[in-house]
């Protein structure tokens, strides 16, 4: 049963699995995010190893003892990061080599090392007797050396699996967990990988398109390996993640391939973007195809649409200009929406949509032509036209389509689905012309 | 001891501590942060109560199962977010009632809710049957009604702990989540708060700001009970945390109120929100007082800076319209800027500016005309005028102001700063007018 783990013994296991834990009290504030551990993980997916959990504790001894003794039976490898300094905060080397039952010693090399490091930075003074705190490591530990910092890392084995220290700051950690991942952990690890894609998808909502992939989802756990699948709902689309693990690459993509394929047979062109793209990405590459320009009449969306039109390098090869017409008469000086229209209609009509798309398009001579007005709230909705009435109208010289839409949530999220929703009219409109 | 809590026996403890799991394997993906936290966390410090620990696992029952029963000893309340939609993925609710050994039952007036909700929204099919899923709680939980999705939350005691079920949608969770902390959760915290301000800065560095708030940082080190300060670096903006501890709110906010009084003597005029407002909000807020109108022609900004001033509820008291000129042509034919002064001086300039503040402002007859024009990038830059360059000009009837910025950072940070910047320049316009 070579190169096989066995859990029970201390032979070393095959590595497959990863918990994180990101130590420091500031992490445990509203102010900050453990942002390593999505570091961590990319390198670890790298050589198949799978993040199944991972927690941020303090700088308490007890809690992080505590959480140790949790995670360690449920991991190959537990990855420590931050709480390596030299002040008495710094707590990870003591309650690991405490939850381990290990002793700390002093690694008197490393304590030479802290020491001509210090010189060399041209301090005067010696080395404050804090710092040799670095040097005082678990019974044990092998040190990883640090190139960019005081602080080094430890590797530990308990019981077959890999306990790696490793200091927060990213600039010191980065390079030491690279170095790692291509090393001794990538000799250690299955040889095996994790890939995974993202389906965009907009126009459905989650529990229906949960139900029409079910057959797919089937199909996909009972390929060899298997494909996972997760769905996940966003503000005006949905996202399914593919992913699987493989002992070949080149075979786990092309798995990956067929099953965005099949995914593509059921949903069609709901489906926006499955190589990572925004919804403004897309268009604006389906606008480039046709040769198109496009501007937009924005009222309620206040302009949001055209800047994520132009979050998009290269957009000035579709996008020329664009007009926020908020109050009614800018509706009528700017773009020509006749008064008597609005009085008749109501500025959030399908109406005045349709005649702020048409006048933008003429009096930027564009291709596209994009009318967005609604009410975003929290204020001015009415029994018949609620706070997130939104009415959308886009005109080529040949096709037109409009729409009156109701959103839900906050001024922001009506304006952000309101944007998603002319983005995505516009796309399925270039698609057919 | 009526009122203080036994953590051994299943006396409601008074709530100090918190443990918060979210739930998702896209939350263990290099693609995804658990940012829920950092809001549950604001909330309950508001109350007195600390976060001891954070965790994420995935849609696995069994890990989640495992790490409930891990942290379940160390906190008085214990908050789970998301995985209770209506998939096979959404484990949470059975995974719960696995680890507390409870039954699952329908709750068959929260089946009809939801029957309820799903034809309001106008869907022509009935309810998909796993919608129901939503309805199977924990046996003994509280339903919390969700007013703005599906999944309702749930509440269930736990030995004198409180856990709690909140959906992962952010707009979901906060409401509900601010219900509970102003209700019953207040009820049985201990009465201390921990209370924070953000004072939020503009035009300065961060080290320089640092420096000089020294004398500050070890005056409040000295308060009883102290002052604690963090300085945060933003896109854009600085931003100064305080946070005391108090069992006395009103002299908890006295004492911050101070400390802000302080802050703002040494920073003067850079600080330009105390009271959570971002900057679109301040200005508005700047130009109701003044009674003023704002216009923007936007270039490399693309209708960012409307968007941001037309995120604030009532914008419409002072923003009628703006224009986005992304080419020359369209500077010229909506703004009147001369084709010969792009010629001269380039699109990105302090002329062409100040003729597009100038000209916006006179074409839609407002107070404050706003010009930008900038090289937002990857492209387009030149050795004299690199990406990041951004000219801006700001005119009222009676002042102009105009400045050439050097931004850094990719295309949405350029495009970010740009905005910031401009709005910060009409800000401090209106203080002196």
């Amino acid at each position: 049963m070579a190169g096989v783990s066995d859990r029970r013994s201390g032979a070393p296991h095959v590595l497959s699995t990863a918990a994180i834990i990101a130590v420091g009290s500031e992490l445990l504030t509203p102010l900050r995010l453990d942002t390593n551990s999505l570091f961590i993980t990319e390198q670890l997916n790298a050589i198949g190893v799978d993040v199944v959990t991972k927690a941020v504790v303090g700088d308490s001894g007890d809690e992080l003892t505590h959480l140790f003794n949790a995670v360690r039976s449920r991991a190959d490898v537990i990855v420590f990061c931050g709480g390596l300094g030299p002040t008495d905060d710094d707590i990870t080397r003591e309650a690991v080599a405490a939850a381990l039952g290990r002793s700390i010693v002093e690694d008197e090399s490393m304590t030479e090392r802290l020491r001509a490091r210090f010189a060399a930075r041209g301090f005067a003074v010696p080395m404050p007797e804090s710092n040799r705190r670095q040097a005082m490591v678990p019974h044990g530990a092998t040190v990883i050396e640090n190139s960019r910092g005081s602080a080094p890392g430890l590797w530990l084995e308990d019981g077959g699996r890999v306990v790696l220290l490793l200091p927060g700051p990213p600039r010191e950690l980065r390079p030491m967990l690279t170095a790692l991942v291509a090393g001794p952990l990538k000799a250690r690890a299955s040889g095996s990988v994790l890939l995974r894609r993202v389906m965009k998808i907009a126009g459905r909502i989650e529990s229906q398109t949960d139900e029409v992939l079910q057959p797919l989802y089937r199909e996909w756990e009972q390929m060899t390996p298997p494909i996972g699948a997760t769905i996940l709902a966003q503000l005006g689309q949905i996202e399914l993640h593919l992913f699987t693990r493989d002992s070949d690459a080149v075979r786990a993509v092309q798995r990956l391939d067929s099953a965005v394929a099949r995914g593509t047979e059921v949903l069609g062109e709901d489906i926006f973007s499955v190589d990572g793209r925004p919804l403004e990405h897309v268009v604006g590459d389906l606008l480039v195809e046709r040769g198109l320009t496009i501007a937009v009449a924005e009222s309620c969306t206040g302009g949001l649409i055209t800047s994520r039109l132009t979050d998009i390098a290269g957009s000035s090869r579709y996008v020329q200009e664009s007009v926020i017409s908020y109050s009614n008469e800018a509706k009528t000086s700017l773009l020509g929406v006749p008064a008597e229209m609005i009085a008749e209609h109501g500025a959030v009509s399908e109406n005045v949509a349709f005649a702020m798309a048409d006048g933008i398009r003429s009096r930027s001579g564009v291709g596209v032509g994009v009318g967005v007005t609604g009410i975003a709230g929290p204020s001015g909705g009415t029994p018949q036209k609620p706070v997130g009435t939104v009415a959308i109208a886009a005109v080529t010289a040949r096709v037109t389509r409009s729409h009156v839409f109701r959103f839900s949530g906050e001024r922001e999220q009506v304006k952000f689905q309101a944007s998603q929703a002319a983005l995505d009219m516009v796309r399925r409109m270039l698609l057919v012309s």
